[in-house]
């Protein structure tokens, strides 16, 4: 269970490359790259994923299955009605959902101490389902992640099972769901300045 | 992070007393006694919370909000659309949300590694939303929890925005989600006596 240091330091310099061109790229929603660094400025710690929230519609049996689902629709940024219109006309093979998921770090930690002073830091931030998932020679995992998390059923085969009307407030929601993501992180950024 | 091995020894010996209690009381849902139980025969652990897998009705301003929201109807068991009906006849103040969680278990170790080992085979059997979420000398606390969840919109304020037809689509998804979280509840406990 003990990080092998020369291991672990080669991945953190591997992720920071990556977070770079990523940042070239334009790739990385701006939402959540001072909080990368942040965490990136602290000598135990790396992330090695993000996402700083998003809604997305898939096709489904559940909302939570990856196997037999397809993303037809993904966004960082608040939805408009047009756009969910514009994917809702296509029939489903399964079950549409709108799901709203809250922003998800992962960092990898060189020591458990670390791990556990992050997930402190994140907790009182409002990431209250973040947890340590595993320790091996690479590092240690831990997963922040609020507990923000909505999935709506907007058609069951060619079925469109709500109403215009609802499908608005549906999207209302949703966004104000995404933009709660979004001020967590910013808690997140300030908790981490706070402490450093 | 060092737990202390006889505050915690007398944590579990508090918790085995309880659990005695809750099964004489008939208090526990029966779907999950053995997973207890086995997790109790473990040295380094114990349970401290646990829930079967639960269908609730929810009035809130979003389903995952605990502040200012109240529960209308709750049940581990698979529920029936007139269930649901009684429910739904009542005004909401904000919105009223039919929300599906899968099982969820806190264990307490003894020690990290037996942490991570929990934290394995809770994995292998499907619990993959699981993790350690915090270590103090009274133990370290592992959360074992699926990615099983659910949440639809029934009414926002006075207004049903659903209708019947899809009520009973969404009642049979739920049930279907249910019983999904029970069949890794299952899985879980051949897990832990397939290791024992």
């Amino acid at each position: 269970m003990k990080v092998d240091e020369k291991i672990w330091s080669k991945r953190k310099e591997e992720a920071y490359m990556r977070l770079k061109e990523d940042l070239e790229i334009g790739y990385l929603d701006e939402d959540i790259v001072e909080v990368l660094e942040e965490i990136f400025k602290r000598p135990q710690a790396f992330t090695v994923s993000s996402c700083s929230g998003r809604i997305v519609i898939v096709d489904s049996p559940y909302p939570w299955e990856r196997k037999d689902s397809t993303i037809l629709f993904k966004k960082h940024k608040p939805i408009s009605l047009s756009e969910v219109i514009d994917v809702i006309k296509q029939p489903a093979i399964n079950m549409m959902w709108l799901v709203v998921v809250g922003p998800i770090i992962h960092v990898s930690t060189l020591s458990l101490k670390e791990a556990f002073r992050i997930l402190k830091i994140a907790r009182q931030a409002g990431f209250k389902h973040s947890g340590i998932l595993s320790a091996t020679r690479k590092g240690i995992t831990v997963e922040l992640r609020t507990g923000i998390r909505l999935a709506a059923l907007l058609k069951i085969k060619e079925k469109l099972v709500i109403s215009y009307e609802d499908l608005k407030s549906i999207i209302e929601i949703s966004n104000k769901a995404l933009l709660l993501g979004k001020e967590r992180l910013k808690r997140l950024l300030e908790a981490l300045k706070s402490v450093a």
